[in-house]
């Protein structure tokens, strides 16, 4: 036999270096405890388990021959060992020893070790208010739960649901809770926006619009103080500041936090957040230890900042690094962009590299072009607008990050993969503007609208386009900031400007995009153009059009009203 | 006034150089010539216009917000001049003057300019065999032929079409024809398989059987000798060495050459092939002359050589590059990776970068790695096989292509368009194994089905994976060749597995995946076994097992029957 290979943690980082470290080294003896029952499974579709669109726990933990990832499977086919419900309590770095005790019996037992995977994953935070242990109140911290949960809502026991975070997997048990079950939901998140950090506030209004729309209330900026006991130790409501929200079922979905305390006990580094610190060959500060998944700290390539990256593909890749490292080869995993996308009811969201907020805060000098254009060509049936958010640093033309809206399928998640690639290496606008994204009318326009953020941005850095966001111009719309020399230049078909003519008078100027030309001296003087129109592309030419003309004090709506639209305002006139 | 631009060709490149250009430099005088009546139109949308996707013609010369292309539209929109009807006859270099000619009247006329742009883009090649001149024999050289194809179809006067070429125009016109108009129609390709050079032979083979699942006859490995007159000049029919092809309708796509001569009279640079030469900022041999679109040479940036990339998409990118270097802003535009896609029916096929074929044929020490896996969570509704064919140079580990095949939708073009950022800074294997792709289970899977090619690549390139290819093994099956040691270990679900070992008897053993680790010594000896599973996972991993054991004879199914059944071989048993 060769040499004793021992990983703690049987969820995507630990059985993906078992099984690869036992193909490179067959002569390998390895053994993979965890705590659970239930190992291998994939936790990112817990949300499609409770929502029904897979029926059985099983799917989850079977592979795509549908054989079930069990213990069995894995001395069987893998030739890997597997000690379920066996709790890791200690390291012995020293003797190379790790203590383990049956969650179960409570009987101990030791196990010798010749390198060490720590693959111990992450904790979801649990928030400290009182009534958090009440029943009914969840975090979805593995199987159990989740299985909890569907039992709820398939006995008819849950009319109404709070989940608490508007992040990616609050807003997916939201989505699987109302559209599956009918269960009134409600996120409450605590900033102003959900997705926090991810996207930037424009692209966020338009999933917390879109969640509304179907039938998903949203509340953001306000947090829990208290859960409240209906006298049985049940939940019946989440108490805010503001309000009390009826609640037969609460999930707490703010976020995890890495699993470091076996590691930091051992004595081996770990980061003030409780990660488990590794090289690029995801070894520990104990060089026969490795650590992989969601209990490391990794690296972000766009800020060369310490990131925290908790996602079941980062696991699988990082567990590869290590499996190679275990048999001598030198592969690395340099860190993340941070690549993302979502589901979200009929449209989705993604986003990789840094927000537009994020950027700014990271000390960069960014701006964000917003592109909005159709995905394919126009005759194509399938053809939707797609929103895409570049940013980028001004002085350094360097593109940080990319973040995007569109109609559910894999088109927006062609443009987030495109640049993914690139951004992990400095990447400029003009790799942007030249990205040979795959062209043909069924899938893309022939300046797609990657490359046509790009172009955007590169108007922007260089400060041919000066242009004005949703947020801002949408806070002037409803009054509540003054900007008493602006007024709106609209230059689209008249029937489409008409009712805002009407409703909105000096307000709301209208001049038909190939008229300026000719008429723009009938314009009042001394206003502050908004110019208007569905996209930005006609209002940013008439804008150089008019600076030509000298009249200078111009701002495109960036994005056009098609973005204001999708934020579903108030005071878009009745159409 | 500013500096005049004169710009020959006026469709994509054109158009994009001018008006951009005019953004720049509102001072400019631009003008466009062109010898037809029709400008700036989408061309790549004409398989969709003779189709009926798309009703009238007038939709392919509009904007996204529904105005006509037209030359009042350029004059008033966007401030630059048109003249259409006008065909420049030659360039007096040194006195800067375009001498120009009216196509109706015949007139002759001279324009003056500071700075040319060159945007001819290509011709058709038009077969040099008896007959390529009678009526309804045509080529896609603008929107005039397809105007004229569209009015046969709707008189009903095409039963039989050939379309010569089995490129992407041919496989588009030939879906146009036989999709939507119920014709009998036959791709003819000279080459043995549709796609030549763009994709490799197993992904080709795909999309052939995908054509003849849709009543689209394919031929290949033959060329047409002659077009056969009915008597009144009309064709009737296409001769090939073989046979003879009943035809009331020729297509002719038989590749495209880039118009050259108005630059190669002028004395410009011009490449044997018959295009501009141009530097980085698209300039040709002649500082004051731009060139850009279908008629210059560009440059692969993953082989190193000089190419001919005719695409839209690319005429585009030019035609800004072209604007910016115009204005003094030193924009390049460095080359091309060769990104591609299309719809073929239900399916889509992609490609980037260099085929394995090429690859060799460059003097690459190139492997192929064939990837099958879902490309979304299994219990996503859309889910579905994608393949995905990772070309990488094994002594470099260099990824040098990347070609696909999946269900239509923008899967594919997911993976495309990630590989092709990437292309063009020569990444390596484990670049393309930790690329960071967005994941969720509705959009890929934790390992996506690219992280998994580039896995392939990586155990192929170091020697642990060996595999076999579907042509040959399909040539063993068939008995087209002789391996007389060779057996099928099959290690599939026995029911999976049945049919097979009762259709092909020793030849044809079978295993179960998870039992070979205690069953493997009951193998007979002596045979180099083809380990074959669905996916070509199992077979890896049984691979490496057998090896540890001392049997050293095997090799994967590369992609494993997945790949088989797409091609629609003959010897599948009946199931």
């Amino acid at each position: 036999m060769g040499e004793k290979i021992v990983i703690i943690g049987g969820v995507a980082a630990g059985p993906k270096a078992a099984c690869r470290a036992k193909r490179l080294m067959p002569d390998a003896e390895i053994t993979v405890v965890d705590q659970d029952s239930l190992i291998s499974y994939g936790g990112c579709g817990i949300p499609y388990f409770v929502s029904g669109d897979v029926s059985d726990e099983k799917e989850l933990r079977s592979t795509s021959f549908h054989m079930l990832r069990d213990e069995r499977f894995f001395r069987e086919a893998k030739g890997v060992n597997v000690r379920t419900g066996t709790r890791a309590v200690s390291i012995d770095r020293k003797d190379k020893v790790v203590h383990v005790e049956d969650v179960n019996s409570g009987g101990r037992d030791t196990i010798r070790y010749d390198k060490l995977v720590l693959a111990t994953g992450s904790r979801p935070n649990i928030l400290p208010v009182p009534g958090n242990d009440l029943n009914n109140v969840f975090t979805i911290s593995s199987m159990h739960p989740a299985m909890a949960i569907k039992d709820l809502l398939a006995r008819g026991k849950v009319g109404k649901a709070v989940v608490i975070g508007g992040g990616a997997i609050g807003i997916e048990m939201a989505e699987a809770l109302a559209d599956l079950w009918g269960v009134e939901t409600t996120i409450l998140e605590f900033m102003p926006q959900v997705l926090p950090r991810i996207v930037d506030a424009t692209i966020a209004g338009m999933v917390e619009n879109h969640l509304r729309e179907n039938g998903v209330d949203v509340i953001t900026g306000e947090g829990a103080q208290s859960f409240k006991d209906d006298g049985n130790g049940n939940v019946c409501a989440v108490i805010t500041p503001n309000r009390e929200l009826e609640a037969d079922l609460v999930i707490m979905a703010a976020g995890v936090r890495p699993r470091g305390e076996l590691a930091a006990d051992a004595g081996l580094q770990v980061s003030p957040f409780g990660a488990i610190v590794v090289n690029q060959r995801m070894q520990t500060s104990d060089p026969s230890i490795y650590a992989a998944g969601d209990c490391v700290e990794t690296y972000n390539l766009v800020s060369g900042k310490k990131a925290f990256a908790p996602l079941g593909s980062v696991a699988n890749r990082q567990g590869r690094v290590v499996a190679d490292n275990l048999a001598g080869i030198p592969s690395t995993f340099d860190g993340v962009v941070g690549s993302f996308i979502m589901k979200v009811f009929d449209r989705c969201v993604g986003a990789t590299g840094l927000s537009l907020e994020v950027a700014r805060a990271e000390g960069f000098d960014a701006v964000g072009a917003m592109s909005v254009q159709s995905d394919r060509a126009h005759f194509f049936p399938t053809q939707a607008l797609m929103f895409n958010h570049l940013v980028v640093d001004r002085s350094s033309r360097r593109v940080l990050g990319l973040q995007g809206f569109g109609n559910m399928g894999d088109g927006l998640l062609a443009r987030i993969n495109a640049a993914a690639g690139l951004l992990a290496r400095k990447p400029s606008i003009s790799d942007f503007s030249n990205l040979e994204l795959a062209y043909a009318p069924p899938f893309s326009t022939a300046v797609d609208v990657l490359n046509a953020a790009a172009n955007i941005a590169d108007n922007l850095a260089a400060g041919r386009l000066r242009d004005v966001g949703a947020e801002e111009f949408n806070a002037w719309m409803e009054g509540s900031s003054e900007h008493p020399g602006w007024a709106a230049l609209d230059l689209r078909h008249p029937k489409e400007a008409e009712p805002f003519v009407k409703a909105f008078g000096d307000k709301w100027v209208a001049m038909v995009y190939d008229q300026v030309r000719e008429n723009y001296k009938k314009l009042p003087n001394g206003k502050t153009w908004i110019i208007i129109c569905n996209a930005g592309t006609r209002s940013y030419e008439i804008q150089t059009f008019l600076k030509s003309q000298g009249i200078d004090n111009t701002l495109v709506l960036a994005g056009g009203l098609n973005v204001i639209r999708r934020l579903g305002v108030k005071w878009w006139p009745g159409d």
